[in-house]
C-alpha cells in the first residue's frame, strides 16, 4: 500500500471534504482518502492507495471537484 | 406571492448554499429559495412562498442544514 500527500486548496467545508474525497476516491487503486481541512487556506490531503498514483490524475479529480491541487509536500 | 429574508450565519460555499436552498425548499409553500452568499458571514436567504411562512420552520430548516439563522433584517 502507498501513501501520498497532496496539498489543495479552495475548500471551505465539509462538503468540500466530501467532494474531494469522493472525486479522488474514484481513481483506480485508492483504498482511502483523508482530508486535513484548513478552511480558506492550504488542505492536507493523504490518499493511500495500491501502487503509485498518477499525478495527473489526482490533479484532475480534485479539479473535478472544484479545487486546486497546488503540490505535492515532502 | 410572498418573499421573505433571512440572514443566515455559518455558510461559506457552494455546497452550503445547496444545502440550505434544499432544506428551505421542502418547506410547505416554498416556491424558490435564492441565497447570496457571504463566506463567512451573514448571508442572505430570499424565500418565495404561497403565502407567510413561520419563522420557526424557517429557522429549524437552516438548522438541519447545518447552520443559524441569524435575524430577518426589515
Amino acid at each position: 500500500m502507498t501513501t501520498s500527500t497532496f496539498t489543495v486548496t479552495g475548500m471551505t467545508c465539509g462538503h468540500c471534504v466530501s467532494s474531494v474525497a469522493e472525486e479522488v476516491g474514484k481513481l483506480t487503486g485508492v483504498q482511502n482518502v483523508d482530508v486535513d481541512l484548513v478552511a480558506g487556506g492550504a488542505s492536507t490531503v493523504t490518499v493511500t492507495s495500491v501502487g503509485e498514483l498518477a499525478l495527473d490524475e489526482v490533479r484532475a479529480a480534485v479539479d473535478e471537484a472544484g479545487y486546486e491541487l497546488t503540490g505535492t509536500p515532502a
